[in-house]
């Protein structure tokens, strides 16, 4: 599977993240790194003389120079994280330390790693298939359970074994065809095209299962973009405190995760919600309060999920039908706050903008309808059913995108099979789609896709 | 030497740095840590089975989930860092993987380590004395490669055996006392008061040399701290950005090492100088320049050098006269800028103040005189010898302390010797001695003073 230059190099890297800590990691990869290593190693024994998987305590030594005392692993090809020889040598968690040990190993030949070189050697030397390299980066990224969680089951390989059952069911096909093709003496039956239709269906029924549940995925993965909207001092800002006092468990708030910002999610009932602009708001107090209805539309426009506040003791006026009018269509939720008052909205007027079952009459004063709230959420995104990082097998656009342009290939495919076009129309369709599946892997995928998937990794990895 | 309590339960910490990386590691250590990791690990064999030193790929799985796959550490005592038995779990390096595997572990009856702990361990279980655990952190905390190298020495014991073979000394003496209290028959005889006197005084001039290091081994490991003092716009901006220019090498400069703020080090011939203030010169510009006589004064008291800028082509002003009283006594180099020009500094009112040998005539303009200002700076701290690791020997101020305490005891003991007094005073003398030499190593140390120590460390280490 070598398709690509430089796997006979050895590549090294600080794996560890930069700052101070008790344990860094500086890593090498590739043919000839145990001798490289050895070359700076000072210990009881010669790593050459070491059995694969072992740990080695002793000196990493440059110019007749100890740099620090260190515990080397080495570890042998192939069961290894690149599928190469690895020696890791694990030293004092210093800046400067760990950059002084690469900096040796570099002397003695190596060359810095790219991010994600080491992973992308597993993936070029066969060990993981694109979409388990994708989770690589996706665990490290993760920010909730739930994502980290959908993460790993990539990496566990569900992904890549949905895709690949597929793309068998469609190489059957495509052997089918081909021996009725190089058979020419028998005429395509009638049956035969019956059978193929089905297995086409079937087919596109599987992928259109998978494409269901890509908006869950994404998610799951990435959290629900959400925007809270209404005009001027309706009391948008109570319903942000009161969905991160009422929330069940506060996802992450890791520091350091993020340098300069403060991502904030929201986990409602598993349902994992980032509200747009929620630092400003905490810091500012009233940011959401004063934003106007210009605002309000912009941020609606990139959101996944739109949260109307509406004061139902008060008539409809014209800013809130005008809200109402540019949310209409989307995924929104309105909120008839202060049911603790008496009704002066009227239901009919409001539900010409939105369906009856995206209303949900709350009293934040009182704390009453949170649950009616995550029901509506549910319904809304989860078909009214809980959320499972199962659902999240598709998220990743890239996937997503690439498994659409496979249905639409089926989807001619099929037409083509109606229409009885010749056999070979049927198999390049067939061809199309399982192209496109292979994408997904990357059983079939060019450089470029390649090295865009791996310049989103970090050093090291 | 269990002194302490807390030895016989499993710590847990995350020991890389925070934030996103290649590999997380949880490091867990203590009796049955091994079958805490095995109940949270699957692989190909159970943990139990593992020779010491091996590392196995598996799956970390807590409540029936896997957080992430691993790869991990198995180290049985004593051969360890803590002499305990130890696990560490090299995972995948975000920092919600890092914590939820720490949960999983502190969940099945593991206690956070606290800062240091592991490294305390090391200490309270004889693997390490308390000169070389200092190093370890010295280690990770180190910004130039002499303070690096300083600390690897201090690593390797070289510090521990020169306080072990002056306590050898004491305690030898310490001895031949006691053998002759026991044996009161005996009077002690002019030629034994003779013997120890000798003793003495090579114990104290051992001690002496050690001490006379202590000023080098400080500069070698925080850097010179260094003002540039002189009268507004005499020109110390220039000479800012000319030692900038000059030094033979950045020692560091590494991102992410201080959060807050940029501590810049000048690597001027080995000598690593951290000139005050200078991130704000090179924002403001001219920061330096507006520092007048008032703050040069605040920051040249607590300062290890001082440079002063003065202007060869100008006589002596007042300002001058206010700057070169207040440095009087101090580690000072003058320099005497703008030798280009014709000179009206009248040397013989300058050598009132400051000696000969401290006058250092520049023209910064003709990139005239830096060797000479290398060489005053050898004179002033190296005694005109080039910088080695081997002089940080003692550098850090407990240790120069214990020395110096140390030193005083055997001071009195020579006295006590001299004067002819019992041999119980000069038993007690020396023992006194032998203590403040063992606060070193920690063979006699407190708890507060260990403590103090440790919470110096990173958590994890």
């Amino acid at each position: 599977m070598n398709r690509f230059n430089h796997l006979d190099d050895i590549i090294a890297a600080i794996s560890t993240p930069l700052g101070m800590g008790g344990i860094g990691i500086v890593r090498i990869s590739g043919r000839g790194c145990i001798e490289l290593a050895d070359r700076l190693f000072q210990g009881k024994k010669s790593l050459l003389e070491k059995k694969s998987h072992t740990l080695s305590y002793g000196k990493i030594i440059s110019h007749g120079e100890i740099i620090d005392e260190a515990l080397v692993s080495v570890m042998k090809a192939p069961q290894t994280y690149t599928k190469e020889d690895i020696v890791e040598i694990n030293c004092h968690g210093g800046a400067l330390v760990t950059r002084r040990i690469l900096e040796a190993i570099l002397n003695e030949g190596a060359r810095l790693a790219e991010p994600g070189e080491f992973t992308k050697r597993a993936f070029l030397n066969g060990r993981m298939d694109l979409t388990q390299a994708e989770a690589v980066i996706d665990i490290i990224h993760s920010q909730t359970d739930l994502s980290r969680q959908a993460a790993v089951n990539q990496l566990e390989g569900r992904l890549k074994r949905e895709v690949r059952s597929l793309r068998d069911e469609i190489l059957n096909m495509i052997a089918k065809i081909e021996a009725v093709i190089d058979y020419p003496e028998h005429d395509v039956e009638e049956e035969t095209y019956g059978n193929m239709e089905q297995g086409t269906l079937k087919i596109l029924e599987h992928m259109e299962k998978l494409l269901e549940n890509a908006d869950r995925g994404k998610i799951i993965r990435d959290g629900l973009e959400t925007v809270i909207v209404g005009k001027p001092n309706v009391g948008k800002s109570s319903l942000l405190n009161w969905l991160l006092e009422e929330e069940r468990a506060i996802v992450t708030d890791i520091p350091g995760t993020t340098r300069d910002t403060v991502e904030e999610y929201i986990n409602i009932d598993g349902i994992p919600m980032k509200i747009v602009d929620t630092a400003g708001i905490r810091e500012t107090g009233d940011l959401v309060e004063k934003m106007g209805v210009e605002k309000s539309k912009a941020y609606a426009e990139k959101a996944d999920l739109i949260l109307m506040m509406l004061d139902s003791s008060r008539h409809l006026e014209t800013e809130d039908k005008e809200i109402l009018s540019f949310i209409q269509g989307k995924k929104t939720l309105v909120l008839l706050n202060k049911t603790d008052l008496e009704r002066k909205l009227s239901m009919d007027e409001l539900e010409q903008y939105i369906p009856k079952e995206q209303l949900i009459s709350v009293s934040i004063k009182e704390n009453l309808g949170f649950n009616e709230l995550i029901h509506g959420l549910k319904e809304l995104f989860f078909s009214g059913e809980s959320v499972k990082a199962e659902d999240a097998l598709l998220g990743n656009t890239r996937h997503k995108n690439a498994l659409f342009q496979g249905k639409e290939a089926m989807e001619r495919c099929l037409e083509t099979i109606r229409t009885r076009m010749p056999e070979d129309f049927i198999s390049m369709d067939l061809q199309d789609a399982n192209r496109f599946l292979g994408e997904i892997t990357g059983d079939v995928a060019d450089e470029e896709i390649i090295d865009r998937i791996f310049t989103k990794f970090c050093l090291g990895k």
